[in-house]
């Protein structure tokens, strides 16, 4: 028996219930619905204004039924409603970007996972603090220009969705950043980026074991960013730069990536580590995370960010990925999600992976 | 009841009789002849001279039996034959490059999908026309170099296969343009590129209804060009053009990709419309279609083409794509085509479908 | 009945004996046990020191048993401990470089595929007069740096894993290059990267037929390489190098690719002139083998290199590949491997596949 992340009351609507997984209509709820049915619960989406008609499109994905609110900041008034549908809420990263975290943190359902873990995802600090507890290695942060030895990135303070940012080569291509705001210097860390879907069961012993529970490797994505993606065609980066064309990171899409083999030890080493930090820090992380980073040319992997939920990149996996076919064929995120939830019903442990 | 897109006569060939799936031996006839053998059909593959080897090393995807013409040109004297096989000929990007658009047309064999389109979308202003009353963004299109007020791409004239292009960061570095022959200039717009495999049955209300019809989603790529894609490995593109190694666009081959969730229903409102408009048009654009389009960093689609046929893009995905998984296991684009010659059958609607 | 690559003394540990298929615990071996697992295998996991623990992680393809040697220079000792488990060797890429070429071609063990292939590979000078002699474009080599008449990559001699090159957009550029070693100045392709998966079987003359047997094509991947491939983002390649930060090729993973149809049949030429040519050179390659190469803006397929074993780019492919579904659903080439075993031993011609 592992750590409760919830108190009997929070799973009192469940009780003699079957669940609906919920979710809000975006983001990678096509997946999480079709895993949901594919697992046989019943699922419910939840949509500010009318709900998107594409789901018509994909009879196997489509909820079962909607609940709409007017605007997003409405979702804290259909507790009560959800409550009495036997919700669990599946949460992805725009759900809690869309809801606040703040209002999601306290909003009164059964939700999968650990809220505890969005406030250490959150913020920057804590989240590097974690992370590099755990043995990570992340780009160097700087204090001061002077300090810069090599490549870095310049962000703006609160910039958003991959914009404001400004790139280095080196100390002397700094002088060229003319700041309009505060901002932070980071280490630019050349090499190729892997997203690596990992899955943390506290509800399994077998497997590669970590805390009381086991640690699974689901999928691999690259993320497409525009404008950075596809900017070289149009000319040298400094020379659209002076001509006022600036790189923008802003995720469109993915595409599918395998790693070579001989890098996932040390993978699966960082990852377990970030698991048993989160068990000593807030009581653990459960469930689906990414561990985002570069592949050095020295084959060194250094993680930039780690999003502790469900991510987009899964979404090219709905029939399995390279990764999980050697775990059940057919598994994708969504539908391991589904898998959790119902073991945790048919085991009586579902305070474990709730909160 | 739908539009028909044919007389009886067109249609007198297959009374009573199975038909022969039928296409030229080339850009997704493995596909196609594989799709069709699952639901059922016999299969003919069209070649010029020899029948290609390499279908010898698929044995799920070889054509049962082979028409040889001595070349190309050679395709219309086949007809009687064809008809006398009960061939539905299903045209691909290739078959009406290579056969020619007015003898594609006037060709006297049952032919998947409307004829009619082809005007319309060889005509570079005519698809124009169509797509953006259709509500499609799209390029700008500048008359003379003195409007260009952003990045463009200058195109020749008749320029073929990808080449004859000249990229321009700005209105200045357009002064380097020193044109051979007559040329358009357009906007080159920033992003990421997706290419968007769309499937538009009328005999289906069911679904993502459009017209009397329904729209589906069966797939996603990003196309591989040559020497584009590599090019900034060697050099700035600045440099290399000084050098005299100049961009092109020559498509070799395609990779998988997946957009963003929450830009879905954008795009399935812009390919609702296009079909729509089709309707009022031409009597409709029937069958697989792809959108062809750049998500910019603020998140628009801007389409710079449609293909009004099978694209080589769907041969990534043989046995479905993290769009078709939602459709139905296991769900070509090839497949599709053959369920759909199949309903057709099987409800007497073929004059819907078949032109 | 075709040419035999070992004698009776070879085969004589499998006689009346279960084979287990046994690779080293890195490169493709997740794949390779998997396979062999659905082909009815048992297997046996190689490792230097501790095995890793990440098979546990991925129960569908972790190895049945482990055997461990202190190093991998310890390898040929447990030769007699493998003959009597009736171990048949898989190599991969990195097998044969952590044990080196040498001890590997001497090992008293049966080793699946002709050993004597691994010369002609490792010796660039004889692997290209191979390939040439089959037919197959290769990159130009250039004696002197007065003859250079284009882009040109240059290589020091021993030069690494993806390191110690320089790139020249033309001859002038290379005036750049100062020397510090021995060096070969080579064609820089302009194009796009195909690494082409085929497998090569002596024991079926079904399909495309090659010498006695016959060609596959199981899938189609590109290769990451760190640093080159996301340098761009950072800023013009001859502005980076001029900052110290020089291009590496280091592989850090694979994506998934297809080629255009039409230039399927030239591949198919190519890859069969080859295995024909190392029939005549050597007794013939079988089982998987890499032509890896740039599709130019012209069409043409320049080889670069050729793998003749697994490569790690089949590892995206563990349910099937674009090109292995036309063969058989659910088709690695791990499992293709282990079929050609099975195939091998019912028939009784184990001679043939096994040196």
């Amino acid at each position: 028996m592992g750590i409760p992340l919830s108190s009997n009351a929070r799973l009192s609507s469940l009780e003699g219930r079957a669940p609906a997984i919920t979710t809000l209509c975006s983001h990678s709820s096509l997946q999480i619905f079709h895993g949901a049915r594919k697992e046989g619960f019943r699922t419910i989406g939840l949509a500010a204004g009318t709900p998107p008609r594409f789901y018509d499109a994909f009879p196997l994905a489509r909820p079962d039924r909607f609940v709409t609110v007017p605007k997003m900041a409405d979702l804290p008034s259909v507790a009560d409603h959800l409550r009495s549908e036997a919700a669990v809420i599946v949460p992805h990263g725009s759900f809690v970007e869309y809801m606040g975290a703040d209002a999601f943190s306290a909003w009164d359902v059964p939700v999968y996972g650990n809220r505890k873990v969005i406030s250490w995802e959150a913020d920057r600090k804590k989240s590097r603090e974690w992370l590099e507890s755990a043995g990570a290695t992340m780009p160097r942060r700087y204090d001061h220009a002077s300090e810069v030895d090599g490549p870095v990135i310049v962000k703006y303070y609160g910039a958003k969705g991959g914009k404001g940012f400004f790139l280095a080569k080196n100390r002397e291509a700094l002088d060229d950043f003319h700041p309009t705001g505060p901002y932070v210097i980071q280490e630019y860390v050349l090499g190729t980026r892997y997203y690596m879907h990992f899955f943390y069961t506290p509800l399994s012993d077998r497997g590669y074991r970590v805390g009381h529970g086991s640690l699974e490797l689901l999928g691999m994505d690259r993320r497409d960013e525009a404008n950075i993606d596809e900017l070289y065609k149009l000319g040298a980066h400094e020379e659209l730069v002076r001509a006022g064309i600036r790189p923008t990171f802003v995720v469109t899409g993915n595409v599918p990536v395998v790693l070579r083999e001989s890098l996932l030890p040390r993978a699966f080493e960082v990852a377990a580590h970030i698991v048993e930090r989160s068990i000593e820090l807030f009581g653990g992380m459960v469930g689906p995370f990414c561990l985002e980073g570069i592949m050095t040319e020295e084959l060194e992997f250094k993680v930039f960010e780690i999003s502790t939920r469900i991510v987009a990149g899964t979404n090219l996996f709905i029939s399995g990925s390279p990764y999980s076919d050697f775990v059940e064929p057919n598994l994708s995120t969504g539908r391991r999600i589904a898998q959790e939830i119902r073991r945790a019903l048919d085991t009586g442990r579902l305070a474990e992976i709730i909160s």
